[in-house]
């Protein structure tokens, strides 16, 4: 399987796929300020929660050549604070972070010039390591999907959201490689439409069938016999397995169980964070209004309406059949099973960012 | 409440609002030519099932006045063929067609002045009985909402839907109306944007407070305990209370039932059919890619990628809590209870076109 380039390191700068203009315009933008960087994780240049991670630390590396040599363990701790404001939900932001931060922190007595080289190659380290994972998960994943049939996903779960092949639609590449006769239905995904735009664009230029849907379109296909299988990637998987994903997962995974059919999430150990106990606790980006009411730059809702936007929803652990990691699959009993798939990845890291309180 | 004018009959000319440019520009069309009329309902300027069967009554007294006397039942015919064929969902379309036809057959005697009088007597009279079971299913539909909370509505059943002040939207204004303190979330409703328009914009019109959502926001919604109940309207509810209804109602209904909220049905007896034992008789229209695939004419799928686009989708009658008519209500017992509430308006209808194999 070819990968798509989604964020790249190429000579001191950080290039990306400018994910906004697909499938229309293939666009790459090369970084150089490290402001940028945060500014297109926020603004959705790149998105899905592992290419997040591999954007933020390739960024920090970034950051890190031209910070002041005489205060650099400060400013490198500021600019640590600028990524995590970025967006809130997907971990793989906070732990990519963590690891860099770490990094400085255990290597103060070095000189500058070598704490620098050091957070390139741990930007290149994460990268590979998430191209590895993607791959590993993926056939983990590849083993659950059936002979044949009709997978359905939502959102984007894809090489264009990891630094790899993907997560979920790796799992159905990886089935599809060892030769199951598979076919998706995408949700287009509202408001963003990744679904329509990215899963399409990817499955197209692997010469996969896919078929898109709109959302509301996935329950009667459900019920006309017609979805196999459900496979998904995540923000944030809570200890106890809640699945924070793609506003609308939630309202798959519901469908998915009236009507018996698997849910699936692939979900590389990186995006699972052992330190929120369920997904009450995991914080959900409430975006800007313009991305509903608003198609190319033309209002579809009345002047003045007001709009909601969460970016997220939280699936419960109960609704899902298993989830998928680099370093084996869980079914069921995930306070256990999330925390030894996660620890078989090296130790643990400190807090992400959680919610103040329960309600919203 | 001022009614919406959403189909009209004028000096011997249908007027409709197009709808197609809301919420954006409020534009009137007035049709002279029957064949006009045809294409505003398979091209949407008019839409909802009950404004549809308006609509091809005004039609076919339009296309009365016109036709050649000398074979004027034979032409008249082909006419009402000519507008069966519009759209095969809603029944609303068939059961007018069937009573502006029986109107010929019934007084084949009489002059074709007077037929064409009475044909277009007989579509002002179903214009108005529209207005009237409009009215009183929305006062018994207003009981049945809590005197406070959030009801969610998915497309739009509004007077945009009628020839009146609507269904769904019509229990809802009349609740509030009558003192309950109601906000509104309204599905967007994809691919169509019936609920970004056309329901925000009634709303809007009303100053009755809405949100607009996505439609994969809605399970989210329910999960965080912020809807208290949920009207929709329908196209063909079938005998045993099977409802078809937009796609996308379906999973609403499912999301609805496990989170143990009421699930409301607004149907005038037009859109009830008796001859259609259950859901899986009811044919499903499936609609032009483009509507999925491209907005404001710019694609937002790849080329080439397939798309879905089934208009209408059924929820089966064991997750509909309550079905409103203008003649009462039925809380379950459907069979019976619909054939009943049906037939306090006068003899049925013989049977509208039906799905000729269940599979699709």
């Amino acid at each position: 399987m070819k990968k798509v380039r989604t964020v790249e390191w190429k000579n001191g700068r950080v290039v990306m796929l400018d994910q906004r203009l697909l499938p229309n315009r293939e666009v790459y933008r090369i970084y150089k300020d490290p402001k940028d960087v945060i500014a297109a994780i926020r603004d959705l240049v790149v998105r899905g929660a592992p290419a997040i991670g591999v954007s933020a630390a390739m960024g920090l590396a970034l950051g890190a050549q031209k910070l002041p040599k005489d205060r650099f363990a400060k400013e490198f701790e500021k600019l640590c604070r600028a990524f995590a404001a970025a967006r809130p939900t997907a971990v793989n932001l906070f732990w990519a972070i963590e690891r860099m931060r770490r990094l400085v922190e255990a290597n103060g007595q070095l000189s500058v010039e070598t704490l620098r080289k050091m957070l390139e190659a741990e930007a290149i380290a994460i990268y590979r390591e998430d191209l590895d994972a993607n791959r590993r998960l993926s056939e983990f994943g590849a083993e659950l999907l059936p002979s044949k049939g009709t997978v359905l996903t939502h959102c984007n779960a894809g090489g264009l959201a990891t630094a790899g092949i993907g997560t979920a639609l790796g799992v159905i590449l990886a089935a599809r490689d060892a030769g199951k006769k598979l076919s998706v239905f995408a949700d287009e995904t509202r408001p963003v439409l990744q679904g329509a735009r990215l899963t399409a664009w990817e499955l197209k230029k692997a010469r996969a069938p896919v078929t898109v849907i709109t959302d509301n379109m996935a329950g009667h296909f459900m019920q006309q016999g017609m979805i196999d299988a459900v496979v998904v990637g995540t923000d944030r998987t809570a200890a106890n397995g809640d699945v924070a994903n793609k506003i609308g997962t939630y309202a798959v995974a519901v469908l998915a169980a009236r009507h018996g059919i698997p849910f699936y999430v692939a979900a590389p150990t990186t995006s699972i964070d052992l330190n929120c106990p369920d997904g009450s606790k995991i914080p959900i980006e409430e975006r800007a209004a313009d991305e509903v009411s608003h198609f190319h730059g033309k209002p579809s809702t009345p002047k003045g309406v007001k709009v909601a936007n969460p970016a997220f929803d939280v699936t419960p652990a109960k609704l899902v059949t298993a989830i998928i990691t680099e370093n084996g699959v869980a079914k069921g009993g995930y306070k256990r099973n999330l925390a030894k798939l996660v620890r078989a990845s090296g130790p643990v890291a400190p807090a992400a960012p959680r919610k103040r309180t329960k309600a919203r």
